[in-house]
């Protein structure tokens, strides 16, 4: 195999400039040491990154291993509890709170240790292998928070990313580390065929105007089963709304899991720089 | 003066518990460090506080005096830039970049240094006369930012929530440190009577029927004009989008700069610990 030829277009008199200069293409992205990554990582600053940066794996697995993570995750918890004694509620039970479900009420460290914390591409093959052994084990502080809503009268809703076919291994999972009676499990479809496909093909081949043909044809596309993480979650919590519910409360480690409305009365940003889901 | 009786309605029994068990109200209260307590607040979690913790009057000096502040503040603008040289312009123009003004474009730390690093409350008296010096630095990260989008035919567009009645020290501090050819200064109006007002009033008292002259009364109560900084900053982004203008990008300190649609298309978080404005 030939060399590759070097043009990634820039001049070569650039290529004199010091690595790490104070000014310049080159030294304006000089690198930032690993705890101001993971600044931007959290403030949603920086998205659709694949892993972590390479020189930050040590950084990334002591943050994780060591006290860091939980005191951060704490720091998070204690607010949330302290806001959710604060609330008035309605005594009619319509009173839920949102929770994600890896990095959030579970915890994949177990898996991630063996996959350098981030710094391997995410893998659907072996992590949905781990996800069906249902052996994950529950985030500390999320199960304080759980219990304690419990106590108060606001019903814990789990919601996540997984697929419909994770739904026996993660209900497995969350019954055996103590996370009972939720009032739903909600997870996404398991193929890429939407809900209400059928009905949709249906109405398709049951209308006769040109315009409403191709428009509905476009509606019935597969792949639009593809959504992403904050339109599918947002979704849900906008049916629960709708079911008369009231989102007091919505917590996650990742910030598709808070934005997008409706958010929820309040969100709690659990730390997570392993991945980013979009 | 009377020594206060000491009457929070927390049984007695619980005085008993050791200060930093691992369950019950006080344990799950007890402090978490420095650090997370920053983590809880640049992630938007702690909501409404007045001032840093006490105990963190010195962690917040460090951090800010230190090469932290930088450095995460380096992360942000790194990314930045590294997105606004990744867009395809439309040639037209009207492409525009949204600047908070402290903490982002200037920094008021020669104030905070001398008010405990925001361990005091806020004073709008001594906050304002600073102000007026018109003597804020430039926060060097951001005018990087700044310099390059004006390069590369991006706009400028500083929106504050400093008032109308520091339009003129905020441009002559801006001007000074070097923030020129901007295509905005939007600051709040100075009073509490909202823009419009008047005109408001005049439709009140021409108006005969008895459900829009309600309805009007309500619509020009000027106390209306105490608006929330998300409320007044989306509102004013979503003029410029009214006027034909594109947010490619949006940075400011507080969450409160980068919540609210329309948001623009990409949202940069820079650090703050010091203070909060929601």
């Amino acid at each position: 195999m030939p060399a590759p030829e070097i043009d990634d277009g820039m001049p070569l008199i650039h290529m004199l400039r010091p690595l790490l200069s104070s000014g310049g293409r080159l030294g304006r992205r000089a690198r930032v040491p690993c705890d101001s990554w993971r600044f931007a990582v959290e403030t949603n600053t920086l998205r659709d990154w694949k892993t972590i940066p390479a020189r930050c794996e040590k950084y990334v697995g002591n943050y994780m291993m060591g006290g860091h993570y939980r005191s951060d995750s704490r720091a998070v918890v204690n607010e949330a509890i302290s806001y959710a004694e604060s609330l008035k509620l309605s005594g009619e039970g319509k009173e839920v709170w949102v929770f994600d479900v890896d990095e959030t009420t579970v915890s994949n460290l177990p898996y991630y240790a063996e996959h350098g914390f981030g710094a391997e591409p995410y893998n659907w093959t072996t992590f949905g292998a781990y996800a069906n052994e249902a052996s994950a084990p529950a985030l500390p502080e999320t199960m304080r928070l759980y219990k304690r809503l419990q106590a108060l009268g606001i019903k814990p809703v789990i919601l996540t990313g997984r697929r419909e076919d994770k739904r026996e291994a993660t209900a497995k999972n969350l019954a055996r580390v103590g996370y009972t009676g939720y009032e739903k499990l909600l997870l996404k479809y398991a193929t890429r065929i939407p809900p209400g496909w059928l009905s949709c093909v249906h109405a398709f081949l049951s209308r006769t105007d040109e315009l409403m043909t191709v428009r509905s044809a476009i509606e019935c596309r597969p792949q639009d089963a593809r959504v992403h993480s904050v339109e599918f979650k947002s979704g849900e919590r906008q049916k629960l709304e709708d079911a008369g519910y009231v989102i007091v409360g919505n917590i996650g480690d990742q910030w598709s899991d808070l934005l997008g409305a409706p958010e929820g009365d309040r969100t709690f940003k659990l730390p997570d720089p392993m991945y980013y889901v979009g």
